[in-house]
């Protein structure tokens, strides 16, 4: 078996990319430019290139090279066709063979948020489980589900999409799929917001976050100083999202919940809230599930990544 | 590789049985009662000896058995360890070692629904595809997920516990589970009838279901008769399950929900109830899951049971 393995991790604006040993250390890491004009042609061609001249530049032997592992922000499938990476304006793509067939190198492709998971349970929060779901909490929330070991991939490459599980009959507003009540419309950092603003508006009660500008930090950093106002709206999101992950559970029954993305920066005070709803609405079996942070945080993908490409080719 | 399989699917009043031969085929089937008494230590030795009967009977020889498999009601892990069947009387036990002990022949355990999961996979109306839900509509609701063609175990033997999904905030009586509000109150064929009852007080609206004792089956004949009542009924009951399921489409984005259990002999009647608030409520990418029919009836437990183990070995 080689040596080393590279992770890829393509975003909108920049694709991320590390240097592996074998082991799943990073050796090196770097980012270049997303280049998604011409309905994104140039991403995975400059993302070869620029592979190279890594391999070149720490002259590494091709024959020690396993492979590379690359995450797309959209639905993957398990053969690595990706389906609408409406970002990076690709239509319907199959990555190993595109890619593969620039460095004739052995390649997997799969979704970001599932590569985040895994790369949680490879080298980050959930190490040494095989049985997890990751939850992201950005700017939407998005999910991967880690079983035995394995990426749950689904049907069409939408597996883990938590994030627009219905919650809320009684919503009015739209979430950016067009339905309304998806979790995600409570639980990420801009539906913190909607929650905070919706609260504050609600009376005139007394609150640090009054005349400020409102952000999930904020709303967090508040509740660090016993305001009770963002104690409530911190209860509303952890109410929200502790249902939510109680039907993942009994769906997936996971051993653990990895929790990351900008909003897990509060920290583990974040638990108190999503937890005892969670274990109120859990079914018993299920209640057992240990939370705990992401530790890789932007990394997780370019380590999923990688991590996939050397587990799976350690098996030939 | 061998020519012959048995299926066992133990339930709290009979353990299944059937011969199955490697095409998966069933040859022979037959039932012996679940001895309960004594925390059940005879219905494995009972299992056992009537299979060893059968094989005789026929005259197989032993080396022509590729193995067992068994499906028990109650959480298994994926080392078929079965956490407390309530119903058999059973705390911890290992049920390859402990079986395989006494026949000297590979055995495979899961959970009952896992194993009719399975079974509708492997010879049902789920044929052919590998990504699946089932969903059985009996007293309670019980659930099995395939992902990739394989058992969704979970972290402790609860994938697929779909049953317990919270869906509603309002209710005010207690499920079995002891948690208020979770899907079984409203898909089961008892959850039909709690809908029932409960619409029939709200007013003297006339309906065919009136002065009758009320069943799930009751009801969707009415439904077939066009009784408004009953109708409104079944929109109901469609819109827990198809919200129930939209979040489970989610989690783990089937390619198929295998609708199963007495409720579904109401037929394909079910899915112009079910699929509307489905798509409703799902995600986009996996709006598009099939919904049909279970077609093994009981039998899924024991078809599932000798596939599962049918499937493994032949991978030896």
């Amino acid at each position: 078996m080689g040596k080393y393995a590279f992770g890829v991790d393509i975003g909108g604006t920049s694709v991320k990319l590390g240097l592996f040993n074998k082991a799943g250390n990073l050796l090196d890491k770097w980012e270049i430019p997303t280049r998604i004009e011409n309905d994104g042609e140039a991403i995975l061609p400059d993302t070869a290139e620029s592979i190279l001249n890594k391999i070149r530049e720490q002259g590494i032997n091709k024959e020690d090279i396993v492979g590379i592992g690359i995450g797309v922000p959209g639905p993957v499938d398990s053969k690595g066709t990706v389906y609408e990476a409406v970002n990076l304006g690709w239509s319907v793509l199959n990555i190993p063979k595109v890619f593969g067939g620039y460095l004739d190198l052995p390649v997997m492709a799969a979704n970001d948020a599932n590569m985040a998971a895994f790369g949680e349970m490879y080298q980050g929060g959930a190490r040494g489980c095989t049985d997890l779901a990751a939850v992201t909490l950005g700017t939407g929330v998005g999910g991967g589900i880690i079983v035995n070991g394995h990426i749950l991939t689904g049907a069409c490459g939408a597996g883990g999409e938590i994030g627009h599980i219905h919650i809320e009959d009684e919503e009015t507003q739209e979430c950016g799929c067009k339905n309304k009540g998806c979790l995600e419309q409570y639980a990420s950092a801009t539906g913190i917001v909607r929650l905070a603003e919706r609260r504050l508006k609600k009376n005139s009660d007394e609150s640090m976050l009054r005349g400020k500008s409102i952000s999930a930090k904020a709303v967090f950093d508040a509740v660090k100083e016993k305001d009770q106002v963002a104690i409530e709206i911190a209860g509303e999101f952890g109410e929200y999202l502790g249902k939510g992950l109680a039907a993942v559970a009994g769906v997936v029954n996971p051993e653990v919940f990895v929790i990351g993305g900008g909003v897990s920066n509060a920290g583990s005070i974040l638990f108190d809230f999503i937890v005892p709803p969670f274990q109120k609405y859990a079914f018993e079996n299920c209640r057992g599930a240990k939370f705990v942070l992401a530790t890789l945080g932007n990394d997780a993908g370019i380590y999923g990544a990688a991590g996939l490409i050397l587990n799976e080719r350690s098996n030939d």
